[in-house]
């Protein structure tokens, strides 16, 4: 029996998840929000219960000395000599890390050297890495990346047809991301169906605010929508997702912004908010929809019919596929967009069953028993997934 | 019986074929290139005999003059009265036009404007039909547009996930390009199916230096993989195909280029040229490749993939396709990137014989007798819609 915590840090946010391992028991869970800003935010859910306070929190280390002083103070461990190991997420591994890692300082140097890739995230995964070596210096630290599960991509998938030197001199090429939670959805689509992962075709539909698709063939992922960044790939909440490169110069002459600028718009700015013209939130516009909002309308259709082309693809990068899986929020929640994005599948071998869809519950298949590719809904779990991998690499 | 010429004017060249219509019988071809340069070359072939001239034309006025001189010089026609029309090429129509159309006042300005959308190639395409209006005022002119075909493809295909005011005020869309051609194959492939096009579901491949993918259902463009500009879409000679848009601000500044500059490499040293880093020529590449030469090889691989994707994704868009067409220099004539780009689709029902593939000729089907889809390589003919259209709409 171990206790294990999963950790992902953002720029003033740390996110938490207590597990008794190898049970998978989540312990307790939260989120500490605001940090460095006016009023910070503690949430933890322990026995079922919300715990909220409002308090000042400067930087990321006062937050962990504040979260592991709870856990003691609440009662949820004896003490801190009972966590046994720490697994962080961390967005971007570049080619440098194809699996989970223990920290070590060249560890540590090299995520360092790689926020170059991913500027907003990886510098806040460190900051959160280097507050938990204060606290717990002699705990094994575990890495997890987004990007490890991708690294399986072969050339003719990740390789951008630009000069061959962006690649070797700046790394340009596709990554791909939200490679944990891939990865847990296609080990539990094996599960449920009985097969060897590695026998099996599987199209992941990681479907929230950011949204990715990837094809996973023997349990590889060989494809992934989104790129050198998480803006690439099928439409989302407010990222524009795949256009044609002209558009930018073209964009900026005519708003007279910059490249940078510009890149903002179709990060912050475009997707199904841009579309909708009113949310990016799925739910509103759903919501809106149905009530006759055409601007709405339209979002839900650009979003689902970019994922339904993408399951068309990928099923032919694979000579075929077994099964469909859709998670994370509007993967998980949505009827709606499953229903739109399997509808016209059937010349692939989809049949997909409207009222398993449209049910409520937790993993499960939606497709008629005689499909012979299966669709599955499975929540995904990326904590899980950090915490496994903190137990097989930390003994 | 009349007989009518199709032109399509670059900005230092105007091809030129002379038809009998309604026989379609070609009476004369050329290309007069390198207008308002050093030495221009008059090239015309003239019952199976190829002519060639060096010269100076210093402009399309001189260049369509001397065409047309020599048309009566060399016995092609007795008379300038023999010319019954004129049909232009046009590349871009914008959304003000979604068929072919007689040439007037208003619609040379709006051609004039649309230059905006493809500043290199409608000024010259106008510079044509100016050139022939004056050597022959009173012969209808008709303007063919690339874009046209693609005007039935519906919001959520054209519309980028961007700033909706972008598409209101700056015409940001995709338009997609190859029209005429796709159109032409469609057509064709009708014929030779035996069945009504309004009952099709069609893809079709135009693979040349230029590459676009078309979705085609009852006879209209559906969607398209070229975009805003011929940019976009699959990897090309020298075209990059799809890029993660955040890649431009980050190759911006990682080699100090403007985003213009930036755009050019894209255009113009991407693609095919940089993955297998010595040519653009597909008949080099899969010579070297052949030989062992690993860069070639992902060349290849990279262009088929991305075509086979989008077979794939197009496929589920029309929810099942009837007939995929190859068509353009290397549909018509590459059997490895046919061969490529069908391998592993038998789960949609693509069943192609190999035999068939390799076998030089013109129109024909590859496909086993049994494959539900069938598979279909179609020689384009662009000049001879651009004259039907001239036929159709000048009486």
């Amino acid at each position: 029996m171990a206790k294990i915590i999963a950790i992902n840090a953002g720029s003033s946010s740390l996110k938490f998840q207590l597990f008794e391992m190898p049970s998978e028991e989540v312990i307790t869970k939260g989120l500490i929000e605001r940090i460095g800003l006016d009023e910070a935010v503690f949430n933890i859910t322990v026995n079922g219960e919300k715990i909220k306070e409002t308090t000042d929190i400067p930087n990321h280390n006062v937050a962990v000395e504040l979260l592991l002083n709870k856990l003691t103070d609440l009662g949820v461990i004896q003490s801190l000599n009972e966590i046994e190991g720490v697994g962080h997420r961390v967005v971007h591994g570049g080619e440098a890390f194809s699996d989970s890692v223990l920290i070590t300082p060249e560890v540590l140097q090299k995520i360092d050297e790689l926020s170059e890739l991913a500027p907003l995230h990886n510098p806040a995964n460190l900051t959160g890495i280097k507050s938990f070596q204060k606290v717990l210096p002699n705990v094994p630290a575990i890495a997890v990346f987004d990007t490890a599960f991708h690294q399986t991509m072969p050339e003719d998938s990740f390789l951008y047809s630009v000069p061959y030197e962006y690649y070797k001199n700046f790394g340009i090429r596709k990554y791909g991301f939200h490679g944990t939670s891939h990865k847990y959805v296609s080990e539990r689509a094996a599960e449920m169906l009985g097969r060897p992962l590695d026998q099996l075709r599987l199209i992941s539909c990681h479907l929230g605010n950011g949204a990715s698709i990837t094809a996973i063939q023997g349990g590889h992922s060989i494809d992934t929508s989104m790129g050198f960044t998480p803006l690439a790939g099928v439409t989302m909440g407010t990222r524009s997702g795949d256009i044609d490169p002209a558009l930018i110069p073209y964009i900026m002459e005519k708003t007279n912004q910059t490249a940078d600028e510009v890149l903002d718009v179709l990060n912050k700015k475009s997707g199904m908010l841009a579309l909708s013209g009113f949310s990016s939130d799925l739910r509103d516009i759903e919501l809106q929809a149905s009530e006759g909002n055409e601007r709405a309308e339209l979002a839900l259709n650009v979003f689902a019919s970019r994922i339904h082309a993408y399951v068309g693809a990928y099923a032919a990068r694979m000579s075929g596929v077994d099964a469909i899986i859709f998670t994370a929020g509007i993967g998980e929640n949505s009827d709606t967009i499953r229903a739109r994005v399997l509808n016209g599948l059937e010349f692939m071998g989809v049949y997909w069953d409207p009222a398993l869809n449209s049910l409520r519950g937790d993993e499960r298949f939606i497709n008629y028993p005689h499909s012979p590719v299966k669709v599955m809904v499975i929540p995904t779990d990326e904590e899980v997934m950090i915490a496994r991998d903190v137990v097989r690499l930390s003994n």
